[in-house]
């Protein structure tokens, strides 16, 4: 029996344009005291847990965005989460969307918070990988425009050692990108958190069914946990926001790339597992020993080009 | 009606110690064949095609190494393969050990050749990723000793413009990592062909039950293919090699991570896909438009270190 961390994916079902953050904030509690009476140590919410998921919606004004917000966290809406959890002694990572002031000018991120089993502020992250758009699509049933509302994350692919362990965050999106986790697994990550909002219909406005859309949502997740033998926990936002539908799935993920424990449900539901996180070790030390098989020489395109370039011809 | 490929995976069942190359590649003309006759433009044979895995023997002579090595390509030996598809008009992926020499010093690879309609050869690529040991290990009851018997390629992870589209190649352990298919990506690759020969039992002497190998080998290339929306031909060497088991597992697969092609057997067996090269285009043009989408600033780790390097604590 190695070193255990009993880990919970809290996903939540639909947050409507009419709810309010403190009634979303009573069904977080409720799922943080589940998972905490059931021996869970850190309890993973999804991304922008707060509120529906604002940025499907067009608003010429700023103060119409800005209304979705936190400019501090813990805040009072959120202020009864903090205190459950240092209550319990349980942790919890919180997706949420960041209005911070820097020098003045206000910035805007899609962000997480890890906090610990004391409710105190392990670490921040701010979402790289922003999909969707920055202008509404032309007759669009409804639009995604993370790439207006927020600006791309300034803070890298950090961890932290917290929970006996070494925990990485990321939100969304940032999951489809294999440089997410490889950048992780370098600094010898062992359990990525991650929450995300992702519609049943493709954002592009593309043909795509949505049994696609989910199998994508696990496939990039699975094999980012293989790659780097680290444990994934994934939460969802899921159900039906005002008529726009949600990918569920969450899902705990081992270091073999297994799903171990999967949300059957598109409403507020507590999947758990009790990780092991010496169970990728044997990965780290043979297969994806990075020092003794990964060849950087051969990887300079990965950072020196952004977009493809094509052969000639 | 997109542009297409009709391509094939020409697994290769067993090759014993005291099986002669000659006998091998009539099997393969076999395939060849058979491919070309369902339309195929394109055959994918494995790694190592002509001889069986000898890394998994330990040899003491360099002369005994060297039986298992083609000092040139085409050879005798290969000659009625390039005849067939010069005949046929069918191009192909071969693996075989290169032993080169470069300023009169003798330097080995685990190689594979494109080889075009005409027999010419397209394009070269050397193993990058090499899995194994350099010395053998103690009581193991087989051995992977790629690290001893080859270098790791110099190549890179080239892309060509041929058969109407932009194809890239790597081998068997290459396709486990995610480097290998950005590199890739990141010049517009549209369809990687690969072999390779994965033992059933874990190369470290690890416990691991066959179908986690199993599943490993699929969900590295699905991902590999997703994320750079690009077709995937993986071709096993298969079945059982003088009592040592081989993962068969063949497969086509699609830019959205699809398998559609799937070998049965673990013998000699041809599946076939007539690929549309135009089916990832949707998603090189939105979820992964590297242009708009990657975050190179955040990625330096993935040049600049080799091994993991763990937070302090």
């Amino acid at each position: 029996m190695g070193r255990r961390l009993k880990v919970a994916s809290a996903q939540l079902g639909a947050v409507d344009l009419a709810d309010k953050r403190e009634d979303v904030v009573v069904r977080l509690v409720d799922m943080l005291r589940e998972a905490a009476s059931s021996g869970c140590r850190l309890v993973v919410f999804p991304e922008l847990a707060l509120t529906t998921f604002f940025a499907r919606y067009f608003y010429e004004s700023q103060e119409d965005v800005d209304r979705w917000f936190e400019s501090t966290m813990p805040n009072a809406a959120t202020r009864p989460l903090f205190d459950a959890a240092a209550e319990l002694g349980v942790g919890f990572y919180l997706g949420y969307a960041e209005l911070s002031e820097d020098d003045g000018v206000e910035r805007r991120f899609n962000s997480s918070v890890l906090v610990g089993p004391d409710a105190a502020i392990i670490g921040k992250y701010r979402k790289v990988h922003l999909p969707g758009h920055q202008e509404p699509l032309e007759g669009a049933l409804f639009h995604h425009l993370e790439k207006r509302y927020f600006e791309p994350g300034d803070l890298g692919f950090g961890v932290w050692r917290a929970f006996d362990s070494i925990i990485g965050m990321c939100l969304c999106n940032d999951r489809r990108w294999p440089e997410t986790y490889r950048v992780m697994g370098l600094q010898g990550v062992e359990m990525v958190v991650l929450g995300y909002n992702t519609p049943t219909t493709n954002i592009d406005q593309r043909p795509e069914p949505t049994h696609l859309r989910s199998f994508h949502n696990h496939l990039s997740m699975q094999a980012g946990a293989y790659q780097n033998a680290t444990w994934v926990v994934g939460t969802a936002k899921a159900g039906i926001e005002d008529g726009h539908g949600l990918l569920g799935g969450s899902c705990i993920i081992a270091p073999t790339g297994e799903i171990v424990a999967l949300a059957t449900s598109t409403d507020d539901e507590v999947i758990t597992h009790n990780c092991d996180l010496d169970l990728g070790t044997y990965l780290k030390q043979t297969t994806f020993d990075f020092a003794r098989h990964r060849r950087t020489e051969h990887y300079s395109l990965i950072t020196e080009r952004t977009g493809a370039s094509l052969p000639p011809g």
